[in-house]
């Protein structure tokens, strides 16, 4: 059977049914002209945004791909390197097309998701999940039939097929750094506008928040989509690229044992991934009066479910060893583990926030020392998830008897663990839906009933956006051990001795890249936060009718300034991602190189834990008084948890979710540029 | 020759030294009896502390001494059970000794210091760090005696001499869990106290700090003894202790180069840096008008230059090859280099504290995104200078063509760094002294121009606090290298390969205990704090004439219950120090947990100069806007100031520290119990 046909097959139809489903709405109401209008902005600001952004990573892009076919060609090899930097290009230009739609998508679902909630939460629950489902199913369909199209060609060509993992490995690593930028600068951008918008509006101006008077408003809104959408969305589409070619490099691995299948598997099993995730959406749709997390659950358990059933019937087909089932079962596991996980440490009726919360009262110091110990503690359980998942993958692969089986099954757990991907971005993409419903239902000064509702489904959103952070995290982490063993394979190399001083430097260096990258992912925040205050402050003063409600802000001129001092500020911890790795390799050669990878993803691993949970804990430490516990809104309590939240945006929004990307990037860097470290 | 005899009649001299200078400085002036009076409280409760902690930590040390025989006995080995427990205790009792000796002095030198101050700043600066430099010189003579006993005891029971050095790792490991709970307890204990009287005592009551009406003020004092004392003298000891070890096991290896000379190398340079440790201190006289970090500045070059030239005659001598005594001075340039690293991230006039005060102006968010932000920065130049210190002095010794001449490098580098610790002990213990010294002659009511003296003298203090912290962590940096090697050889593997799951696992674990020791730790100061509020309200209320002035508080009373807050906080994180290593040992084996210890190591490093530093420069942004500078005391910036350094207090005298003892915990503890692992 051509099993790659049946990977791109089966990605084409779920590209129509994505497509089928965005027809459906678009056929949506757009609700009254007032929602319309501020719906009408923030689309026009993101897409000011991100084509200033895309601007600038193309730049970079055609920079890296030339950079690339140089490298190669004076290295020897002219060919791979024309072969090696249009995959490159093409990785990079699927990812970006990844953001983009996820993006478009969600800019038009959020006017009918509020238009819809006039009908009931059911309704606008359904819009906005559709809404998100469309970009997850597209964004991970895209990404194999990319794959599938590279294989296709070079079958054509007539390369053996044993050949082109390694001929591909460039398309990974160009989504990985369009990701990595596009996370970068959109978590930048998101947080800035944020927390500019906060604290020149609430604190200077005493307006409340999305206050259509405060000209910082719009870049706010759009900041969650370019954060959440378009970021998120390019980095799982690059972690599902990623962790395909990994994985089939292991295929190559293992040849001699599973023949072509083992190469292919890992295609085929994301494809019926899909599938699954299409049934699982449908059983999502809300009941009268149902919460919306439990619809959205339900839609989970279906897809998990039925990817279960899927992972048996392609594991007996393809590789004829039920122990690889067991294996996908062990990812399938841990993904569910990781979801409680977060649930735990980020949600307020459990021990942590709570004690957040109580140290609150004695006053802003407490409250940081508290969310920090939270955050640092959240490790362990997560590291004993991820330890008892490659532990137990790698046993049942390696009682299978077959050569390598272990790391196979390390890397079939991998595969369990993002079987679901395509619905878990589907939630993640519903937060910042329902977060713009909420704010133009704000904006546009809707009735109360509908505000509640969209309250409702804001609120969801916020939890399945923490939960998509703990599940890209744990995929990351498992994927990277993958990962390593593709680039151990890419490299000719056969161990990686941290009793070497070259190795132990190079490990030394990649913890710390990480720890100078976050250092400044968080400093970017509050430098590109200046630009927008200084802006808001200047239009107040140019306008003094705006504050009076008798002249209109100019939102755009905020939301291009704002775009600017993001994207400047991404340049340098974007560049340090990439120089690094590369100066190390280069001079340290390839196994020093493995050691900066794989002790720079552990750091990665805890630092983006610390980052989302010590994150999310505050902010709902601060939900949690403001909805009337320890003195409610307003008590010092309150003042000291409000801190707390701002400190956690930059780490749970900015830096958290960029070290996802980089601890990726670092595994396709190292597998794209293997040979020059050898 | 018989060079450790010379190792052991130096030690003795060193001691003979040190108690010379002890007499002197119980010969100065106790000065008025109002500060005996004070003195005498600080005294007795300091007493108190130690008495308390000690039985705990004794407690501990007997069972761990027990369960070490039972181990090694049940594995095969009963002399080698008693041999290695023995060590044990050895080491644990000489490493609390150390600490009580450090704090004796230092209990005694205080008030001589501020008695020394009513005649002028040299020679309260002499009497201070001659208290110091008794500590000093007592803490690093006894680590050296320590092993040359065992040395000598079992070269006269007839054992060859290159089996030795795999007999005593029990003293290291012994120093090192003593060590451990010693910093811990106290780190834990200084803060609690010093956040619990300024909370309850400045915000809650409105009394000055220092105020005699407060009942914790004696704690706080007593604080600065405990921590920094008796805390980093086990710490230094612990040090010198398990990388003489660390080095001779090397020397063993490289046996059929060097002879028994290579053995022995590290006990006489050893010997050679207390020598030019005393030259250094009477060159550290202050002149008349002479700024105190100039005067000890003076003193540290001059110990360095003679350490220097001791390094290159003795290198002639032993090893009779020069290119290990450049790899020597690679370790000396380090821990100057890390005396600049620390002041550049620490101290006002530079960058980084400036940007973090500047940040205090738009809040407390801000404050502590900046001050993290730089933390982490901070991790960059640090590891930067250890990476080209191993690879430079490996580089040396490998040129040396002496097999496996390349670890010896680095350990000759560790050694070289290690040469100065006689004298940076001098100058960390000389911290508390003035602290001390201040708060006797706050408390005393003691005339303003002895204030100003002391105040002077403080401020020195807490540079030098700063600077011992950077020397320790650069220490343990490349001292872990070596004692990586250590393992090894004991363990016997050859390699540590982090493509294999289980080390990768390891690896992972390692890093994670990190995280969640740096959690626990500098939870427990909030938790210990609640111990001595509590007290301090009811002692308010019990007894109203304390604050109408004509009541005393009960100091004691206070000081009891924070030390038992302290001590009971300390348990959980000490016991996941050594239960967590054990356990993985155990289950998955010699070569993951050197996984554990060697990544375990890094993110030691890392997350110890980020505490640190950060921790130090949020100290000295609060005290730059105290200056007078962004609005001074009272402002709103100076109030987001003050929480930054609350918050900065757990992370650089409780975590920080005992991060230096875990690193070097984890390298004794899997030394001495390798045979378990095998």
């Amino acid at each position: 059977m051509q099993y790659n046909l049946l990977a791109f097959s089966i990605s084409i139809i779920s590209l129509i049914f994505a497509w089928v489903l965005a027809r459906w709405i678009l056929r949506q109401d757009l609700g009254p002209k007032s929602m319309q209008e501020v719906a009408q902005v923030i689309r026009t600001g993101a897409k000011a945004f991100l084509k200033r952004q895309y601007k600038t990573i193309s730049f970079i892009s055609i920079l890296l791909a030339f950079g690339l076919l140089l490298v190669y060609g004076f290295t020897g090899d002219w060919l791979l390197g024309w072969q090696t930097s249009s995959a490159f290009l093409f990785g990079a230009a699927s990812s970006a097309i990844a953001g983009v739609v996820a993006m478009t998508m969600s800019v038009r679902s959020n006017i009918r998701a509020a238009a819809a909630a006039q009908s009931g939460l059911p309704s606008a629950l359904k819009v906005a999940f559709r809404g998100g489902a469309v970009s997850g199913i597209i964004i991970v369909a895209m990404s194999l039939l990319g794959i599938s199209i590279l294989f296709l060609i070079y079958e054509w060509l007539g390369y053996e097929i044993i050949k082109i993992p390694s001929l591909i490995v460039g398309y990974g690593f160009g989504a990985s750094l369009v990701a990595l930028f596009a996370q970068l600068g959109g978590g930048i951008y998101t947080k800035a506008a944020d927390v500019g918008a906060d604290l020149v509006g609430k604190v200077e101006a005493g307006i409340p928040e999305d206050d259509p008077r405060n000209p910082a408003v719009i870049a706010d809104l759009v900041g969650d989509n370019v954060g959440d959408c378009a970021g998120r969305g390019a980095d799982l589409f690059e972690s599902t690229a990623a962790e395909n070619i990994g994985a089939m490099i292991l295929g190559v691995a293992l040849y001699p044992v599973f023949g072509i299948k083992g190469v292919l598997f890992p295609l085929v099993l994301r494809a019926f991934g899909l599938i699954a995730t299409m049934f699982g959406l449908f059983a999502a749709n809300a009941k009268e009066n149902e919460e919306p997390m439990s619809a959205l659950n339900r839609g989970y358990w279906v897809t998990s479910i039925l990817a279960t059933v899927a992972f048996y019937v392609v594991t007996e087909q393809m590789l004829g060893n039920v122990l690889f089932f067991w294996a996908g079962v062990v990812g399938i596991l841990t993904s569910v583990v990781f979801v409680y996980i977060t649930q735990y440490y980020t949600e307020a009726r459990y021990r942590p926030v709570k004690e957040i919360a109580e140290a609150s009262q004695t006053g802003h110091a407490t409250n940081i020392i508290s969310g920090y110990a939270v955050g640092l503690e959240s490790t362990g359980l997560t590291v004993v998830t991820i330890s008892a998942a490659l532990l137990g993958s790698y046993w049942l692969g390696n009682q299978s008897g077959v050569e390598h089986g272990g790391l196979y099954g390390t890397a079939v757990a991998t595969m369990g663990m993002l079987a679901t991907a395509a619905y878990v971005l589907a939630m993640d993409v519903f937060g910042p839906i329902t977060d713009n419903a909420g704010g133009i239902v704000e904006m546009s000064k809707a009735p109360e009933n509908i505000r509640k509702i969209t309250d409702k489904l804001d609120s969801a959103g916020n939890t399945t956006k923490a939960l998509t952070k703990g599940y890209a995290i744990g995929s990351a982490a498992l994927a990277a051990f993958l990962l390593f063993s593709a680039y151990l394979e890419e490299a000719h190399i056969t161990m990686v001795d941290l009793a070497k001083v070259e190795v132990f430097v190079g490990a030394l260096i990649g913890a710390t890249l990480v720890f100078l990258f976050s250092s400044l992912a968080i400093r970017a925040v509050g430098k590109a936060a200046y630009y927008i205050i200084n802006d808001v402050r200047a239009q107040f003063k140019e306008k003094p009718g705006i504050m009076k409600g008798t002249d209109k802000p100019d939102y755009a001129r905020a939301v291009d300034i704002t775009t600017r001092g993001a994207l400047k500020q991404m340049i340098l911890p974007g560049a340090l991602a990439v120089v690094v790795p590369i100066v190390v390799g280069m001079w340290l050669k390839a196994e020093a190189e493995a050691g900066l990878l794989m002790v720079g993803t552990i750091a990665g691993i805890l630092m983006a834990t610390l980052m989302n949970n010590g994150g999310g804990a505050w902010d709902n430490a601060k939900k949690y008084i403001e909805e009337g516990h320890l003195g409610g809104k307003g008590s010092d309590a309150h003042k000291a948890a409000v801190t707390g939240d701002t400190v956690g945006d930059p780490f749970k929004d900015t830096a958290g979710p960029s070290l996802h990307v980089l601890i990726k990037l670092l595994s396709t860097l190292t597998l794209a540029l293997a040979v020059l470290f050898i």
